[in-house]
């Protein structure tokens, strides 16, 4: 790895000068906020990022995620920066004060999210899945869900997942078969059904693990029209927010993604074992076009694990060139001169600056659409709203 | 991995149709052959290949290689590999009967190393190493280095290498610092220094390991114009091919190279604890010529290997893209009706035909160097020679 995790002058170029994020302060939302909290928030995230996720990276990889049928546990070392994100509030900077957030613009989070991601990818998934299953909830959910959801994920003492992938329905989530049927009594549904690649699908980190998932009701209409979104606990809440019973959502086993072993991606069982509680988030079959209308946001910050992998890879590839000796310039015939770091030869710095433009220009994309996201999500103006939401569906096409 | 391990039909068009290879059967080196015998040995490799090969490739990858601190050994599996390869005398198809080979044209060779390189990367390189050591000793060495490395070699009682790299010269050979001083009895010199990530460098596949080690004599002039090539055994090669006492090549370790930890590429070190004897191959000096002379045949090699990986990735991917239902034709709305194959989405479609045509392109083009290679090292015509020479200088550049 490089000494140096990421450009944040770059960065802060892309932040203050490209987008011009000062505008953001001029929403309430913001108005706490100055460059100077801005600047402290992704300088602590570089230090967390080059510190805590970073020095895990090789480590987790090696141990993976151990499964012993039952349990999964995350790599040791998980532990330590869960606990550094929850209490430096990185699980949701972006969410409002009273949730327990600091009210960050998305194109902050999106720099604190992407310095996670250069660190240690594994370990960022973890902390943003709380985050995607909050923000579901927080988006759709009911009052009674939100109110006994939403503070222990953002806070960090849950954990979230999405689960939409079966075996048989990835791309094609109008196949699902996983069922959610109403139960005689209370305000729950019994679900059953196979999900699978559910990134930090189950771990030991977290006293609860919270799954948004996609079902069919009872008589649903066939294909994309009949897809509910049901928010599914590994252990149920209690009305008062405490934790009850465990709702028999089972690991079946841990699936390998190159490059993503120390993160627990699963294959989850749901009510195969015993009864499986899910709530309903918003109305009936309408649980696609939910997921649809964050999938803009989901995007970016797919783009930005992408971003990530590849700036962390140009860090290393810029200072091996920098330190290793070999050859002369094509110009020096003198076999006893000293030889010259590989960076010297054309076709290296070729190479080199080939990386360096296509990561600088995708995280400028990345970075301008989360400028549009929190344009759209804090103007009042009809008109600008419409302009960001066409602009973002343009530039994070499907 | 795909039932189907290669295209052979693709591979025929290419050697009878497109390179006409049956007008390699007027040369008298190639006199006793025909169609017959070269669909003989190419269905025969494409045998062995999904039979011996690419059955023990996942087994040999999990294992990986075994390094005790001071023995090698080669994945359990190889044995039976390299014993097949003995018996069917695929360690050198091409050479001469004399030398115990059947005298097939470069074109059949490049065929089968291809067929081997796709079912099993790391396996085939252990059996292409003595190929490409002995071919250096053929074609520089004295009669009596001839006399007793050549049959062992190419008959795979021995393995072989290519020692060139070494710590800090790898691309720029002129500043090896491998040493041979002249001992002062004998016809050998004393060998010392390091050579790195050295193929096949090391393993119990065989009696003894060949290593053709680029090193500097004394007084040599600076760069590569003092480049020397010695052969130096791993067991010391008696005056009637008998094996004598061990030479002092020590392993230091084994390196790791991403989709090949069933191969040995190991670190050695010549001369380090104990005398190391090392025999001149040609003239001093000449070291560097002698090895880009057989430049363009070994650039012919590297790229089977890569168009072999991307080949088995290929059939891969165009297996599971028959097999795996998801989604539906694009003009049918009926969610109900069966799901089809991927490879029915025209995006699918598009990037499979990208990886085919990227690799019969490249076979192409390594098949017609193997084609131009062979013209060149039978024809007699002093004007074709210089232009296969040119072509192939051309075709494959450094």
């Amino acid at each position: 790895m490089s000494d140096k995790l990421a450009d944040m002058r770059f960065i802060r170029f892309l932040l203050y000068e490209v987008n011009k994020i000062e505008e953001l302060l001029q929403y309430p939302y913001h108005e706490d906020h100055s460059r100077e909290t801005f600047d402290m928030a992704i300088d602590a995230a570089y230090d967390v990022a080059h510190e805590v996720f970073w020095p895990a990276f090789q480590e987790m990889d090696r141990e993976g995620v151990t499964f012993d049928g039952k349990n999964v546990a995350a790599p040791k070392a998980m532990r330590e920066i869960w606990r550094q994100c929850k209490e430096g509030g990185w699980f949701a900077p972006n969410v409002c004060y009273d949730l327990g957030g600091q009210q960050f613009p998305l194109s902050i989070f999106a720099v604190t999210s992407f310095l996670f991601n250069v660190g240690n990818s594994s370990a960022a998934m973890y902390v943003s899945g709380a985050w995607g299953a909050a923000h579901l909830i927080e988006s759709f959910g009911s009052e009674d869900l939100k109110a006994r959801y939403l503070q222990p994920l953002y806070g960090g003492e849950w954990g979230g997942t999405m689960a939409l992938t079966e075996p048989d329905a990835g791309t094609s989530l109008g196949d699902i078969t996983t069922t959610a049927v109403k139960a005689s009594e209370g305000d729950h549904y019994l679900i059953r059904g196979t999900k699978r690649f559910i990134s930090s699908g189950d771990h030991d980190l977290a006293d609860n693990i919270i799954h948004p998932v996609l079902a069919r009701l009872e008589d649903a209409p066939p294909g994309v029209k009949g897809i509910s979104l049901v928010v599914v606990p590994k252990r149920r809440v209690n009305p008062d927010g405490s934790l009850g019973e465990f709702n028999n959502v089972v690991t079946a086993g841990i699936e390998h993604k190159m490059g993503l072993r120390g993160q627990a991606t699963a294959t989850l069982m749901f009510g195969e074992q015993g009864e499986c509680h899910g709530w309903l988030i918003g109305e009936p079959n309408k649980g696609l076009s939910y997921m649809f209308q964050l999938m803009n946001h989901a995007r970016v910050f797919t783009g930005i694990q992408a971003v990530a992998g590849a700036s962390a890879a140009y860090h290393c590839a810029a200072q091996y060139a920098r330190e290793r000796l070999q050859g002369r310039e094509i110009t020096n015939r003198d076999p006893l001169s000293p030889q010259i770091p590989i960076i010297s030869h054309a076709d290296v710095r070729r190479m080199l600056l080939q990386q360096k433009a296509f990561i600088e220009g995708a995280l400028g994309m990345i970075l301008f659409c989360a400028k549009v996201a929190d344009r759209l999500q804090n103007t009042t103006d009809e008109e600008e709203k419409k302009n960001c939401n066409l602009l973002l569906e343009t530039l994070t096409p499907c």
